[in-house]
């Protein structure tokens, strides 16, 4: 029988990160086998780890989906040839052997030296620009006709986040969605979290969803806003909607804030604070007038947070401040996710995992939910970074307002 | 056609409380026909309503089957004649037509006069001593040979919840288990019906199942204990012992409860602590002796809160205080609930459902579950006196202490 | 003190319906007092049944809030005027008092004549052009400066689904989610009513998330297209580039459907899909140009199912079927659910919301969802309409081709 | 600072297992440190690996935590000492160090000489008869005075489960309970594996819950039963009662099973079912009095299928043939399960925990229930043998009794 096979290095704390057996695995479960050329294990825990194998299959084109797969595991070719391109078929579409990105940091080899490529986000395409030289991750809508497109898998090196020795919050807990996990350690974490960030200057995103109104959470989340804990705000129509609405009208979906009792005729106002705010042409236009005075929206206005308010198809109005191209929506949340190191996703799954797909593997998540199924989809991205908890998001955000002190 | 008829009469608010059209709809679903003889509807919210009704069926096991399910409405027979009874066949068993309780007041017509049946529980029979005279319900399985057990319907007289035209708590909320809504203002509410059925002497039960541990809220239990919150409480193997694992070794089902990780090792934690009750005797005995010196179990000895622990088929050692023979336990709860007014249920759904099954109409019930599935089944008791949350046990518990001022 | 009163009338299985009590309830409520002043109650199950009540409220303001509540549930103002409108006071945007309207057939009065309000629609605006005269529901975002909008209560009519007699299919579930119930005998009744739709001509649409397809289902809904039982079909991006996936690659979301085995390198099969459909230029083109030839896509280009492809901003790609703009989305979707009676909604909230909202309360509903919160949130509109199963997508789909034969 | 020492081995495929990098992770949890003194990597995946480690601590009380540790994960101590023991201080207790068993094959060394521990089951005791020489794994409860019991962690070697290389269903589903998986295939393997398992006369066991019974899917239950795919059935009260009702009165919980409507004073039924049990004496003497006529538990006592019914603190009645004793249940169910090889567990919490306690960790589970969270909860077993469905009971066990051709 005909062989086909590659060498290729790994390097790093790849038994810690279960990085080599995650190898085995992938070459077994695509039919190909190996042979391990050579192995050093670090002895001590801050010792690296380095493998040499050999990857053997029966056709090309087995051999090539091997590679495919052990690139995101950090696995490089021994050969070390350039980075192949193909010029974009035309705007919008690529070739068919491109080339689709994970979140994790991403090297290409452009003339014998490895290049960072910038932008990093899961599923995209890589263009590369050789006269500069630069690689960027773009998407696939936003590639235009002739774009040098990255294809195959040589000259490509993905960096997967190695597993942190030191227990912390964003790795002991990643996989454990549990809600019979004690919450108040994990939300005094979280709280300490934000201030360090805050304090080197990163950015903070909340993306939230109108449970968060619902639940009465919204003055504690408009308490962290002026305390300068949220840089960066996601939503949909339907918080913006309900906080308005809870501002002017005292009620959520038409149940009262203070009392927790519906009012009669009360599912009419939504549709009044929609109204009110397209009648004064926009959320800033409503601060500004007087007429919007508190709330999660106000705060944001007020304290100049880079609010997104992405719409969808189930949106009543909507707001005018709802961006109703989705393309659109997704490049001001794209340009917007630049900077922030931590993300709070609350009660909402549309638009967390909207964000989700844009972010880096390196950027610290917290996904809150009161449902399992959320948690897990959210909290699910093959990394060491999320957080899933299940619980109540009223009471998560009181807890966690109290924890900040604010 | 033969036709087989009879007439009742329906009294209170039976317009308000949706009694007269469920009435209707029963009557028809079970292939009936009624003519309404009389009506005279209140006229002020404060006023009852009287209907006369002729109900006709076409057979007369038709007619018994739909005077069977009216009965549960109040519906009270015209003809007024006394309750009839059979002897038991034997120790344990009913005869055949024997009537099954509802868990609303129920009376029976003894020579002519009405009577109040105690003890009143869902699912039981009535044994009747004509000598004394009394009526009693009783477990199916303690009732003793001739035993005089009410059968067929003649002479009963079930008095259904009636809508409160007032609003509060445990009525608004009914059917209501939003995770969506706001918990702060239900648990203050819930905090001032505590403090108020602790002013006239009425007794709280608690039924808490072991993520009360895990989650990290004991101490919080704890606190409403000493505070002479909980007359009673219901458990069963798994939240004794992860209570005293965490009075003894720290950790919860092994995972330390001042951090939230894991404890290698830890899973053997539950087996240590129960051999240690075990060793020592009982939960008193520990307490004794100076072993047991803080948490749920050792409060409950302390404060003499009236604690029955059922035990379970998947039960580990167990504790040596817990009942494992069924119809004991049954025995204790039923005689434990006697006085309790309150029950918060808490994240145990098989001691919940245990507890609901003997609590007659009246009892305010609360039901807390991250779990909206166990919520419904816990609240949805076709009375107005539940209140189910979708929430964090932890939360929700550390909340209500808050309320409590504890 | 002062007191402001006006006169109601209500008609028909007003009892039957529980549309009383609830009247009742409403007044009180919302602070005010009623007086029975005639009631006739139908004596039989086929006799209607009628009341005249006197509201009083103590404040005008209070008093109006209560018929605005009580329309609703099909009252008439005795006073008989005509329906009042105001100008919009800008395009899009409508005046302060808007009458919002439920999704119950609705007429206004227009020169002492009850006219039909076209468009039934929950939460839009009532548009009234006298010249015609026409009356006509429109959302918010349509009304163009100085439309005569429906303001206030005056000579509104809503016409509330009275509880049919007859137990059916899409009664006697209506309020019960439970996994617990036998679904097979549902499912037949589902197949009955597709057969009876179909056989007069009513249109079918399903709503479909992308469950659907990584189930396994695809195959038996494609079936279902073949055999004429759907005309409309809603998704999202998702949706259609799994099933392309599925169609091109045999995989969907990365896993293989015929083994169920995760293909490593396979999270990159739904970026060759769209990317292969975005190079042909649309599924259409896709399907004449050979490469897509199987799949629910396939069968809807190849039927002509009236297909709406609505996006959302967490999607890849997208596909260039999919509209990127939710006002035209929804505006497409509007039109297609013209004639449609009876819908299918499977394994997806956002779509399955934006259609519910679109559907006058007379169309049937059946919403499939193996999470029950999201059973009750689409069964839950306050009808008799609507059937909610929680349930498996896969075995539903599949059961159901089979119960229709295809 | 002082340092307590010790060496250990590890052998076996410790690398495409994980069990090296979780013995890594271990030593560092528990504050340890490590110094890797030899390993050699197979270089084929037929090949294993062998490791020998100097795990060095601080105190010996934490090395001994450490080696206890890891212990779990095959560790083999190399100062090879024979097992300890220590006298039971009372019936039902055991000495402080009692060493608590896995549910892995486990060995302990007497004289020199390492020897199966029998009675595999998680959460025991090892109790050893030096004189014939055997050991056996015992519940505490059942300890007596001054049995020997193993204590430490010297002379225990414990077997983990290796990862076949072979993908198998029991393998790549383990940690997978979606409900958006392809089911239809995976049905048909678990079918293939009770052929497979029938075919060389290993047992199956169902536990049942009563959500079986109230879906409809009791009738193909009952012909997996006759056709001799069912040596064993655990369940509780609820499923029986309901089952006879099923069979007696045609409804479940009072709702008819062949129309999944309601019956008017149904929830009266399953007292009557019970109660006509109780009259007969027992379940078999019900069948042979030619009483109960059809369904699960008739098919069961005709089969001779070895049925546990072990009650709860929440069973009406209960029927004559539920075991009220739960120490009592649980030596029938350990009984029972002897021979088991496949595990189906379905829509029950409580009994299918209890079996899983019992099982060794080589029985193969599959468990079905609606609820994410259950599932997650059975199929978390740290094995590979586990396999979870989140799906339709009834839908469920009709699709596997068409894929068993019954």
């Amino acid at each position: 029988m005909a062989e086909f096979s590659e060498e290729i290095t790994l390097e790093g704390h790849i038994i810690d990160s279960w990085i080599l057996p995650r190898v085995f695995d992938a070459v077994m479960d695509l039919g190909g086998t190996f042979d391990l050329q050579e192995i050093r294990v670090g002895r001590h825990k801050d010792e690296t780890s380095f493998a040499r194998l050999k990857i053997v299959a029966g056709t090309d084109v087995q051999l090539q989906r091997i590679l495919t797969a052990l690139q995101d595991f950090g696995a490089v070719l021994v050969s070390r040839e350039d980075v192949s391109t193909q010029p974009a078929p035309c705007d919008g579409a690529l070739p068919d052997d491109f080339y689709s990105t994970t979140h994790f940091p991403t090297q290409v080899r452009l003339s014998g030296v490895w290049m960072d490529v910038t932008g990093t986000e899961m599923d995209l395409a890589i263009v590369v620009d050789r006269a500069q030289p630069r690689a960027h991750m773009v998407p696939m809508a936003e590639v235009r006709k002739d774009d040098a497109v990255v294809v195959g898998h040589e000259g490509i090196r993905v960096i997967p986040l190695q597993r942190s020795r030191e227990r912390e919050l964003f790795s002991f807990m990643a996989s454990d969605v549990s809600p019979e996990k004690p919450k108040r350690l994990v939300i005094e974490e979280i709280a300490k979290q934000m201030r360090e960030t805050r304090a080197h200057g990163g950015k903070i995103l909340v993306v939230a969803g109108p449970a968060v109104v619902h639940s009465g959470a919204a003055p504690f989340l408009a308490r962290m806003i002026r305390a300068g804990f949220v840089q960066v705000l996601f939503g949909g129509n339907a918080i913006a909607a309900h906080d308005v609405e809870g501002a002017l009208l005292g009620t959520s979906l038409g149940v009262a804030l203070h009392s927790g009792q519906p009012i009669e005729g009360g599912h009419r106002h939504h549709m009044v604070a929609i109204n009110t705010i397209r009648r004064a042409g926009s959320l800033r236009k409503a601060v500004e007038a007087g007429i919007l005075r508190e709330g999660i929206m106000y705060e944001c206005i007020r304290y100049n947070v880079d609010l997104v308010l992405a719409g969808s198809v189930r949106d009543d109005g909507p707001l005018p401040d709802v961006i109703v191209d989705m393309g659109v929506a997704q490049q001001r949340m794209r340009a917007a996710v630049q900077g922030v190191e931590l993300v709070l996703m609350i009660a909402t799954m549309l638009h967390s995992i909207a964000t989700g797909n844009m972010l880096p593997a390196s950027v610290k998540v917290v996904a809150v939910d009161i449902n399992p199924a959320v948690v897990t989809k959210l909290a699910d991205r093959g990394t060491f970074q999320a957080l899933g908890l299940v619980t109540d998001a009223e009471l998560f955000v009181r807890e966690l307002a109290d924890a900040l002190g604010v």
